[in-house]
């Protein structure tokens, strides 16, 4: 198990039906807290608290299993796992949602075990802000809470996701969603405009075009790896959250530093997420793969 | 005058009239040989080639000579100088073009001062690639040569851009005309299809988004300086590959070391120029800004 701190994560865990260019996927395992959970894990010790419906394969749990992810804090209740059905054309930036099957990660069926009330990282990954605020009442967490949103809730829920905000100490969020949210298109000044909301970092992701790390004091930008080949982006996002969260916690501090290595990372985690089809290749990758990635982007960035 | 070896740069000098969020600017000081020679005069020595016509202002042809541009190539011919007027809504990354006055830049009218005809570098920036030929076939150059190009031409003109390609060692193309040009969407790849075609290298230049240079050994990337406040992006691509010519061309040399450095110079010389409307944030600065703000990027870049 690696030395980190313990994380609990929450989010989705799905079926994904994909397409992309380079082939198609049914019933692959997907969800934020299955792609975030799978790349913080590399790091740190994760529990995840989610819920899938009775038809969740045994053989995706096990998955869970073998990435030394704590999964007593997913429920299995009746009905149906969320699944979404997406597709990527020439441009494998942006996805086509086709069919998504109703959100079922509702309060009222999850459950927090007891030894996940005191966490030291919590990552409130991509799902309704009102489940993500309800679960932050229920731990109590001696390190940074860290938020991860997408375009739905911006629209549906903005007012439940600017009280969540004055309360995550690092907003993880993509170019598209800091826009919409902020109004600003500018994307320094969407950044401060978060920051004035209260969280003290603001991880703006952007795809093939990396990301920019902003706080008050300091501004970091890393370049994407630069990928030929990129076979599925499912999760790329929540893979990059996942990282940065699970890297960091095995810091055990958040100085600038450490948060400049953990975009770092992040961007190295996500390299790999893109390779294969679903958690394909995370479930292989390790620490020593995400190092050497680490260094080609060092020395891609090197003058 | 900087200790840089000579330049020949031959392209536009026009007239704009550009309105963005920020403000109007009636007939000012534009076109691709302005900025890039402009951007370039900071580092090595200047001459253009281009043509305006009798209506173009003194006051302009002083600012050329103030920066010791050599401008005993530029002709004045009867007639109009060519003339932009492009509009940028809150999307700062997109002109609109909202009117051109025909390309008056035509070989016919081009004269090549004798001393023009052996150069350390030359500079071909954004033209009619037949112009850009022609010019390229009566310089002698003993170093690289350098190609910027736009959609305009990838479209009107693809087979004399082709053939021209064979011809140069650097190309510098922004992310959409690389797309447009090669057909390919991923940037690497892009990249790559361009290199089959001759160049040694590529700079394909993303906006806000920073830069990417291949060569066949290798991959650099650089940010942009992230900035929040953009008055006018007019002339900003030309200005990068102004700078890159520029700097280039006082290094010397083109090892793999100086074309990143070049691009990182470019990146500086670029964000001063969108400061203010036309040249005139490119009139006032000199290389110790420049060396000011690559370390602000350094600092930006470091983990």
């Amino acid at each position: 198990m690696p030395g980190g701190r313990d994380i609990v994560i929450t989010g989705s865990v799905a079926l994904d039906n994909i397409r992309t260019p380079y082939g198609e996927a049914r019933d692959v395992l997907g969800g934020s807290a299955t792609y975030s959970s799978f790349a913080a894990s590399i790091f740190s010790t994760v529990r995840i608290i989610s819920v899938v419906g009775s038809d969740f394969p045994e053989c995706h749990l096990k998955k869970f299993e073998k990435k030394n992810i704590d999964i007593s804090g997913l429920k299995i209740s009746p009905g149906r796992t969320f699944r979404w059905t997406g597709l990527y054309e020439a441009d494998m930036n942006e996805a086509k949602t086709l069919s998504v099957c109703p959100e079922n990660l509702k309060d009222g069926s999850m459950e927090i075990p007891v030894h996940y009330r005191n966490a030291s990282f919590l990552f409130l990954a991509n799902t309704d802000p009102d489940v993500q605020t309800e679960i932050l009442g229920k731990i109590r967490v001696a390190g940074p809470v860290l938020l991860d949103t997408m375009n739905l809730w911006i629209r549906k829920k903005p007012e439940s996701l600017r009280k969540l905000l004055g309360k995550v100490s690092i907003l993880l969020i993509n170019e598209t969603e800091a826009r919409l949210f902020t109004g600003k298109i500018n994307l320094v000044s969407a950044a401060k405009e978060i920051l004035s909301m209260g969280p003290e970092t603001v991880v703006i992701k952007k795809g093939e075009d990396g990301a920019i790390l902003v706080t008050r004091e300091d501004i970091f930008t890393v370049p994407a790896y630069p990928m030929e080949e990129v076979k599925d982006p499912t999760g790329a996002g929540d893979s990059f959250a996942g990282g940065f969260t699970g890297y960091l916690a095995s810091r055990r501090r958040k100085d600038a530093s450490s948060l400049r290595k953990a975009a770092v990372t992040a961007t190295a985690v996500a390299s790999f997420a893109v390779e294969e089809f679903s958690t394909g290749r995370l479930e292989t990758i390790g620490r020593e793969d995400i190092e050497e990635r680490i260094s080609k982007i060092k020395k891609m960035m090197r003058f």
